[in-house]
């Protein structure tokens, strides 16, 4: 099944847009996880046992393994593959942000994409489309583009305006529209900002926008959900919690808190 | 040392501004090294015994070396650490093209300066100043921005006029002033483009820029020098071959004949 095509059939199955981000930073795992050799891959399944009926998605960013080197490279590998095994319909994205000339960004969709086995991959769009190629061509996986991040220094280019059009939105056009030949391009679209978030959803109606920023970042899961679901668009909001859920003294409570809220919301509407 | 001061250094002492990309993407590495275990790394310490007296530095872009995993994982660090143990004067990049939000940025600073121990990293400036901040930061390493890529999709966003600067100067401007407070910035500065190197290097006169794009690529070696290289300016250009030498039927003549090159012009300035 092409990766899009899961997404929106665990969507539809769970009732739940929520993402769990398995930033496990080994600083902040509770200690009774660390005594264990494989320290992040046990914290990341008590929290996937304790998350798992409330999200549609895990998030893994690389950067907390790689890290720790060798070792947490295998906790990466052995937490996608106990996703893979026995969560299967869960969509899996790995935060990766890569994005380099043509045949290394190959390279990194073959690592992404085939070594780990995600469903899915968060690009950066800066070195131009012959970088974003190799993960748009790749067999049905889908393909999160960098639009507009909810980081503080997010506006130092993505707000220059080019013509009367922000940065973000250039890019944005790129990727929803030209990039997309094969139905399988997303976006990262910052949770911080509602406006921006109602703009792009009226102009790229059909695609499905990965929304960070949610909890510990201050966005407003209420608001997301209106801005980003509208009834003339088939395009859903994925919002992603890390911090906020697998660090919660109890992560199965604060999952559960957003799936509700989610819940109620796709209910009234 | 701070990391810039060890490649001005290891300039001054080998004469040489030629950085060798260890890109050793195994389906390229010849077949007597790939029965090895550790295939990546035993051919590239025969790169590296071949080359080492003609390069001031040598790159290695992680995507070749993730693709295998693991295994690959092991490669890159135990490359990386033979470099540091037989050749500590030579300076390391990692070419990672990393960038991510705050707290995740300084977690890449770690995997790169700390468990990998090279000198250099190249980073994505696309989220902005808190993005780039960990690798600031980092005591003394240094930082190196990508500016301007030689890639063909280069000029699909950094060609992008912003009050008639292009998105790539504005950047440049960001990159080799304001963030430069620790004096550990240098850029990529594609050489595919020499007037653009020109105006770069009239602009920052004191930042090294690394030059990628020569040799296969098509970068043309003098014209480099003389556009980056100004007697009213202290920043130096270094330039990167990773396919056109480590792939050569005989890296050490493809090195030496780059080395020779430079040092000729140098010598008749």
């Amino acid at each position: 099944m092409i990766s899009i095509k899961k997404l929106e059939k665990r969507i539809e199955d769970s009732r739940s847009l929520l993402c769990v981000g398995l930033d496990s930073d080994l600083e902040r795992v509770p200690q009774k996880f660390r005594k264990h050799k494989h320290s992040q891959y046990e914290f990341n399944k008590y929290i996937i046992e304790a998350t798992n009926k409330y999200v549609c998605a895990y998030k893994l960013n690389t950067a907390f393994y790689e890290k720790r080197g060798l070792i947490g490279l295998e906790d990466l590998k052995k937490t996608i593959d106990y996703i893979n095994n026995n969560h299967p319909n869960i969509f899996t994205i790995c935060d990766a942000k890569r994005g380099d000339i043509n045949n290394t960004s190959r390279a990194y969709a073959e690592f992404v994409y085939e070594y780990l086995s995600f469903d899915a991959v968060t690009v950066n769009p800066y070195l131009g489309k012959d970088s974003v190629d190799p993960f748009l061509e790749y067999n049905g996986k889908a393909v999160i583009i960098l639009v507009r991040t909810s980081n503080p220094g997010s506006s130092d280019f993505q707000d220059l305006l080019i013509d009367g059009r922000k940065l973000w939105q250039i890019i944005a056009d790129k990727a929803g529209k030209s990039w997309n030949v094969n139905g399988n391009v997303m976006m990262v679209m910052g949770g911080t900002n509602i406006n921006e978030l109602k703009t792009a959803r009226k102009e790229y109606k059909n695609i499905h926008f990965l929304v960070p920023g949610i909890g510990v970042q201050g966005g407003d899961i209420i608001k997301i959900l209106e801005a980003g679901i509208r009834p003339d668009a088939s395009g859903l909001v994925i919002m992603n919690s890390s911090r906020g859920v697998i660090f919660a003294k109890e992560p199965e409570i604060e999952a559960k808190i957003i799936y509700e809220n989610i819940l109620r919301y796709l209910k009234l509407r």
